[in-house]
Formats: structure tokens, C-alpha cells, sequence
């Protein structure tokens, strides 16, 4: 048994078809933690989708003040987003899916009771997930920066159009590629996007990467794996036309000359994830792949 | 032996990158032409190129008055835009690459002498290539329409966001699908943008049409192939936020709404493609795609 | 409406896994058809499963004389025996399933009562499936002849070896493959081995067949659609060790020398396959591959 | 610099077809090392191919006492065979190639000058490549072990037959699969079978390996990367009646039976593997997968 999480945060914002189911999840939530003696803090989008002005209210950001745990209730996006915040100020996540069970979060609004107890009594297992970092620089000048935790893309801005790029890993040239884009994706982030171009599975406790072509125009090209901490660079190619922009766990692009280049780190912030004692990885991956666990024809 | 052609257009647009080589080949065919017994016209823009002022100006939808044969000049691109014209005034056309061979453009500037030659002369095959219409849809109102010789590709507005459409197939429904896109490709259009979405090789004699979804989410989404007098229909989830739009042949996009549907059809009339007597298929796909023709280690 | 079916056979052989549920549906298949006023014949194998001595017993390549149906019991493995014999004699087949759904085996045991009654009446949709001839020849010499309704496959006699071999359409090298192996598929096919191999789908009323490599050793091979009339010719590598052998529909091998070659061929006669009136190909595809009909998340 | 090579074994055997340019190689090689400084052995299969009476005969495993350097001509084939034992003694290994490079043989016939001489007078760098060991049991009775460099194979002995297997991870379930069989590759095989297999590269600095299910029945499947330490274990499904067999590094098969389990573990001993100063990795990528290194059209 590990300490008991006391000071706990409640987050999470709807995507716009879930507006109903999602209410009634985050006051369930409310009202399973208010019944515990727990103190409990508001993020402050959430307070304002809940009503609530009973309990303090917080920012992401601040939450390493008051908090021990911070809550996340949504889809894996929802958690894509506080999991780049709570990574970078080393507070510790849990999430509650509504509906239906995610990547990262692998609670259900009907397992409060018994999982969601036994976590915050202390009965957990905490696993670490690693973050990527991309810059969009232009000679030495780092232009912008951003976080991932599943996926650095890079695309094409111009619908049905290649681009070209050279890849280099750790300044050594690993080839020249025409593609709709590139996918470079952590172990999270391998069974997001990255699965849909074609990439493998990649077990979350590993410290590689993964980088998958999307729609390359040479037909022999494979996804690589290499180690987590080598320096990914991305050159565009000087003399192309299509634009080409840059995507971190698919929020809004960042656009790129053809002057530009990128260059992806591995962070050294990782997001503390929650588990429930009884949560299972490979459990999980048949449950969303659709997998058999029993012998059938 | 067929008909010798006698009244001949030329026809090419550089891209950016190869002006020089560009300008070469199109003067190399010029006077080649010029050498033998035949009218020649230059297509408006090309003449601009060739600074040409001895021959008579034609535009490429007028060339059916004057002219039997369409010379293209220029990679697989300047043959779709070109062929989409040529397919609507019913006059055949003939490929010229400059420096590597395409799928359409199958002569080499070295090779005018022994192959142009000899199709100029009547001694050379003619293939038929069919051509899809598609068309947007609001209700019953036709919004735009547009024609592919390659593919109809519907795809996210936004860099790296699913979208989610019904396909149709002759008002049945196949499935409800959740990718980056969905490319809707002729024989023809098989071994270009199809081919990099995973999609299999289909013989330019068929009659056939392969729908080949772009990084689906459905992991078990598979291209299919249907009859290519099938009607498609393509309806966006009335829901999502996720900007769509539609290219034909990667031309500049159209913007849909989530209200509008899209209908593909077969357009009846074809684009009359002249080869060598010497063309052979599967030649050019084992150049294009490093295939090997010997045993070997 | 179509003429009733009168004279019914009925065929099926379980699985090792299976046969206590299999012959639970093929005795209420039995007595279901007694209640009818049909003729009844049981297949000779099938006869000695039903400890049977009410009605004629018939070997299935005599059905012609007595019977306008067949009715198969068991999964797509049963419907593939019975139909290569039924396409050569030119019977109808209709496929009662038992648990599961299959591709060509479509209704369930709890559905003959609103299913194969209307079926019998004369209520029903005929599709007509194409088989291949696959020939083994050395010289000119025919060695083996055998028949596939769903592929005709080469494979490696020796387990994780490649074999090498050139492949012919119509007399046209196409290209010089290593791999373990090619399957060349009908589109009743596509859907079985050809699919986990990496094949399209290929919609039943096509006149087309796919060629897919096994493991192929070029990374840019790719499946490749072709006309069902072409004659596709195989030729092993004469000086390649590694043994081959060909299967048709998951048949017994036939072991194969170097100095061989195998003509594969359209087969003039058809599979008649009977489906009820409802019958839609497309959720039959749904169902089998786990693709989504309705909007989610 | 190292210290140099002064004791050194040759070790190749020719395949079939290359008979002849093998033995031209082995001389060449032979009379390369005679005029340099050292003291050369000949292994004993290969002292028959090269007829050699001049130097000591030593067989592979007995090549530690005598010698600090194991020279293998031949494609990686012979690479696997010797590099296996070479591992078991600790003795590190360089690769000549005859014709073309190898991913594990990469110095040709023409650079013994520039590249041999350097690496045998001490300027190389060591790669060590880990090895993995399958032992067949049955209950706790282990039945054969054998060692694999590039991959441990499962398959159905039957050919165009699928079997059905549980894959556990330190005694987790994985899945219950039906397929043609499974590939456990190590970076090292990642480039072998297992890309054919559809599965991604690994750079070979990676301690992890790669499950590629081969041909799966359930489309869903892909490749699993997982830390080179994990124990896999292999469950044939008891019911199954196609027999299976294992290989590894594509060596004889051994015939498994249904109530057999695999267990695969990674070795302790690795192969040390000698490059020239200039190798370069992604080099011999783009050569073998033929990438582009330079921007084209």
C-alpha cells in the first residue's frame, strides 16, 4: 500500500457530442469524492460546466500547490491535454472514460466504487509515461516549442499533396522521404495515430520511439524504432512547394517554411499515470482492438 | 497499321523544379516535329514557354477542330490535367517524360526518333481510360462537380483530425467510417496516391474502381473493389466539427459542409491513351516500382 | 417469385471441435424439412452422422438426377467442398450455419422457419460465383488438375523458406518474385486467406481475380487485380531447392518439382449460390470484420 | 584504435548457385591475409572447399583457443550459422560479402584492401547483437533448445493451414491468435523475415524484440514491440489438429505437438560483431530497402 491521496482535482471538458453523458459523469464523480474525506478542488473550465461553488477553484498549472492527485474525466483527449501539464508539474493522474474504457483512461463512472476507492486508499500502481518535445527552428533559432505525449505529426498543409523531407536521427541521414507526412510517436502515443498508419504496438513501459510514414511514395518504407533519447531532426526540402505544417498530439498545427526544420527530444518530465491494482495493459489492447482472449473458430 | 496522325498539339507546363530540363525537352520535340510532314499547333501557355511564334496557337479545349493527335509533355501531371480535357473532346493523346518514365507519359525525349516516330506513322496502340465524375452535394442540389482520371479523394480540412462518413454503394450501406480520409481510385489512379494508402494494383483494361481508406481507425478497414458503374455515395457525419473537403486529382480542394454528400459516377467518355507498339504494363510497374525481372540472390 | 424447390439434399461433415452442436442442426434442419412437403435425400457421409434410414441416400456428384437443391450444413470449409462438386454438376446451394454466421454460408440454424421456408418457396436471390482450375504441368504434359471457389495457393513446402518463381498473365512476365508464397484469389476468396495476406476485398459480382505475395521478399510487391479470363502461368525457379506445392481451397497439397509450372484458369461452371431475399453483402462484411453501421465515438 | 587482429579464422559456405564466385571470393580472401602479419586458421568444412594444406584446421566451436578474429564469406545466411556459435565462444565476427552487402556481412571482396586491413590493424567498432533461446517443453520438461540471432518462427507445419496459439508476456495473456504462424524477431532479424512479415525495423542498438503475427486471421493484429528481457511463452490451443513446428533462424523445423508450450527467452552471450570505422547503418538501409538518400523528382 502506497500514501493515500487526500487533496484531490477534478478536470474535464466534453467534446461537443457528449455534452449530456459527460455532466452526469463529472457530478457522479463530484459526488462519489464529496461522500470521502477528501478535499476536493475544481479546475476552473470544469467548475464552470459543473455549477460548482462549493469547492475551490484551480488551474491546471497551479494544481502542485493544493493537490495530490488530479482527476481527469473524459476520452483519451481530455487526458492528452492535462497529461502535458500534470507531466510538466509532477502531480500524479488518474482517468474516469465515460461510456467506454480508454488507452489511459481505464476507469469506468460504474467502477467508482470499487477502483476509484482503492486508488485513492493508497491500493495503486503508478506507471510512467515519457513526453516528446518538438521545436520548429530556422537556422539556430528555436521558433516555437511544444509537448506530445502520443504523437509529434508532420503534414502536408494542402490536402492530397506530398511533401519531401530528409530524416535524421542523431545527425545521421536515414533517408529522404516523399509522403503525405511523418508520425513520430511514443509508446502512448503507438496505439493513436501511428497504429492507423500502419505503425507496431509498443509496450508502454519501453523507452523507444516510433517513426511511421504516412503514405510514402517509396513503398518499401517501414516504420523504424529507435531509442527514445536520440535527437530526431526533420529538414524540409529547401525547393518544395506544398507547405507543410507540424501537429502535437493533434492540437492546432504550427506552420512551417520551407527553410525550417524540427528537432524532437525526449523530455525529461514524465506523466505519473494511476492505475487501478487490477489494471492490465494487454486487457485493455484486446478490449479496444477487438482481440480474443479465449480459444474460438 | 492505323491511321497516320497529321494535325499534332504539344502541350506542357513545367513544375518549379525543372524548368531547364523542362524547356529542352519541349524544344527537342519541337523540332523534331518540325522535321516532319505534319501541322503543328502549340497549346496557348505552352507557347508562352517556347517563346513560339510559328505556329498556330490552339487552347487545349479547342483542339478537336484542328487537330488529331495531343502531345503531353511533362511527368503523370500535366497528363491528368491535360487528359481530363482530352477525355471530354474525345481526341487521344500521347506521353512524353522528361528524364524518367511515368505510368502515363511512357516516351523518353531519347525516343522520339524510334518510338514517336512510329505513332505518328499510324503503328501504335490505342487504351481506353475511364474517368470518374464526382459531384457535392446538398439535398438534391448539385454544388460542384468535378472529373478524376486518377482518384476522388476525400480527406480532413484539418492536419491530423478523423473524420467520419457513411459510404454508400448503390444506396447500400457498406460501412460507417472513422479515418483521415478515403480515396476513391480508377485503374489508373491504383498506382499513384492509392497505392501509398495501401491500396493493391488494379489492370488499367478493367472496369473496376477501389475505395481505399486513408489511416482508418477500424483496424480491420480494408481497400474494396467494386464495379466501376457502381454509384458511390459519401455522406459526412451531420455531427462532426472536423472540417472535410474533396481534390480530384489533387487539384485544389473543395471546402464541405457537414450537411453535404458526395456522388461518384463512371463518366462515359474515356481517355484515348496512345503507346508504342511496344508498351508493355507490367514493364513499366516493375521500372516504377523496383521489381525484379531476372532471378537473383 | 421463383420456382419452389421441391427435391432437397441435405450435406455436412463437422469439425473435430464441433460435432455435438452440428449434429444438433443438422437434426433440426431434418425434421424441419420433414414437416415440409419437399423430398428429402441425405448425403452418403452425412446419412451415416444422422444414423439416417428414412430417406434415399445420395453421393453428392449424383445429386443432378434426383435433387434442384443442396443445403449445406457447417461452416464456409463445408460450403467450399460441397460447391466445387455442385458447381461442376450445376446444382443450386443454399449454407445453414451453426452458431456463427459465414461469408457464404448465411443463414443461422434459428432462422429456417422465416429464412429457408421462404427460400424453398421460391423466395430467394441467385448469385453466381466463379471458380478457378488450377493445372500442374511439366512440358506440356498435364500432371494434376484441381478446382478452387475460393484460391489457388504456392507456397514453400518448407517451413520459413522462400520460394522464387516468375509469374505470367496472358504469356506476359509480370514479374520475378521471392516470397513464401502467392495466393491467387476469386472474389469469394478475398475475404479468406487472400484478406490476412494483405488482399482487397473484391465484391462477389466481379469478373476479376487478385494475385497476393506471401511474405513477399521486395517490399514494394503488391496485390494485383486482374481479369478472372486471364490465364495466370507460375513458373518455379529451375534451379531454386527449397521444394514447393500448391493447394486449391486449403486441399491436400500437391508437391511440386522445379521443372513445374501451374496454369490457373477460369472455370466455365458456376456456383449457384441461393440467398434469402434480405440477404446484403455488405452486412455480412460489417458483421464478419467488426465494421461499424451507426455514428460513435 | 584497438587492439589489432592478429589471430584470424576464415570461415564460408557456398550456396547452390553460387559455387563458383564463392571460391574466387575464399581465395581472394585466403591470399589477401597471407601476405599481411598474421597467423591464419581455416575452418574445417571451409579447408575442404578451399582445398588449403598450408594452414591450421580448426572446427567453429573450437575457435576460441586459437584465434582472436572469425572472418565469415558468404551472405548472412553463413553469418547466422557462424554467428551463433561465435557468440557461445565470445569471438567477434566480421562479414565479407561475395556480390552484393548483407545487413550482417558488409565488406565486399574489393574493399578487403581499405576496409580489412584497417579493421584487422585495430580501427573498427564493435556492435554487440543479443541472441535469443526457444526451448520446446512439454509440461516442465524441456524437449530441445536451440538459439536464434535473427528470429524464433512458429508455423503450421501444414501448408495453407492457420493454427491457434496463446501469447503470454511474463505469464500475461496476450491474445488467443489464429494464424499462419508467429515470428519473434530480435533488431537484428527485424530486417529479415519479420519485415516481409509486416513488421517495423528496429535499430539494432535495441534491447527489444518484435512479435509479427504471420498472416493472423483477425485483421486487427499487428506487431507488438517488447523489452528483449520479457519471458514469451507459446501456447498451442490443445484441440488444434494441424500439427505446428518451430524454427529458428530458418534451421531445421521441429515438430511440435498440441500439447507443447515454446518458451523464448533472450541469451546472455551476444555476438560481437566487427564493422568498418565508416559503417554506417541507415547506409546499409537505404541500400538493401532502396531508399532515397537525395532529394528527385
Amino acid at each position: 500500500m502506497q500514501k493515500p491521496f487526500k487533496r484531490i482535482a477534478i478536470y474535464g471538458q466534453p467534446r461537443s457530442y457528449d455534452r449530456h453523458d459527460f455532466n452526469e459523469a463529472l457530478q457522479g464523480l463530484k459526488k462519489f469524492l464529496q461522500k470521502l474525506n477528501v478535499d476536493l478542488f475544481i479546475e476552473k473550465e470544469t467548475a464552470g460546466l459543473l455549477k460548482d461553488q462549493d469547492h475551490p477553484i484551480v488551474e491546471l498549472d497551479q494544481l502542485r500547490k493544493c493537490c495530490d492527485l488530479l482527476i481527469v474525466v473524459g476520452g483519451d483527449g481530455n487526458m492528452l491535454s492535462a497529461g502535458r501539464i500534470a507531466a510538466a508539474i509532477d502531480i500524479p493522474v488518474v482517468g474516469i472514460n465515460r461510456g467506454r474504457l480508454g488507452f489511459l483512461t481505464d476507469i469506468l463512472p460504474s467502477e467508482l466504487e470499487n477502483k476509484l476507492r482503492n486508488i485513492l486508499e493508497g491500493h495503486y500502481q503508478e506507471e510512467k509515461r515519457f513526453l516528446l518535445s518538438a521545436s520548429v527552428q530556422s537556422d539556430n533559432t528555436v521558433l516555437s516549442k511544444s509537448d506530445a505525449l502520443n504523437d509529434v505529426v508532420l503534414l502536408a498543409s494542402k490536402v492530397a499533396h506530398m511533401i519531401q523531407f530528409e530524416i535524421f536521427i542523431n545527425q545521421q541521414l536515414v533517408l529522404n522521404q516523399r509522403a503525405d507526412g511523418l508520425i513520430i510517436a511514443t509508446p502512448t502515443g503507438s496505439t493513436a495515430y501511428a497504429l492507423s498508419g500502419g505503425g507496431p504496438i509498443l509496450h508502454p513501459e519501453l523507452d523507444v520511439i516510433v517513426l511511421v510514414p504516412v503514405s510514402p511514395h517509396t513503398l518499401s518504407s517501414r516504420p523504424i524504432v529507435v531509442d527514445a533519447n536520440s535527437e530526431i531532426t526533420i529538414k524540409l526540402n529547401p525547393t518544395q512547394i506544398t507547405p507543410a505544417c507540424l501537429s502535437c498530439d493533434g492540437q492546432a498545427p504550427i506552420a512551417l517554411d520551407s527553410d525550417h526544420h524540427i528537432v524532437i527530444r525526449k523530455k525529461s518530465e514524465k506523466l505519473r499515470l494511476i492505475h487501478p491494482l487490477d489494471y492490465n495493459y494487454y486487457e485493455t489492447l484486446r478490449s479496444k482492438l477487438g482481440w480474443q482472449a479465449k480459444y474460438g473458430a
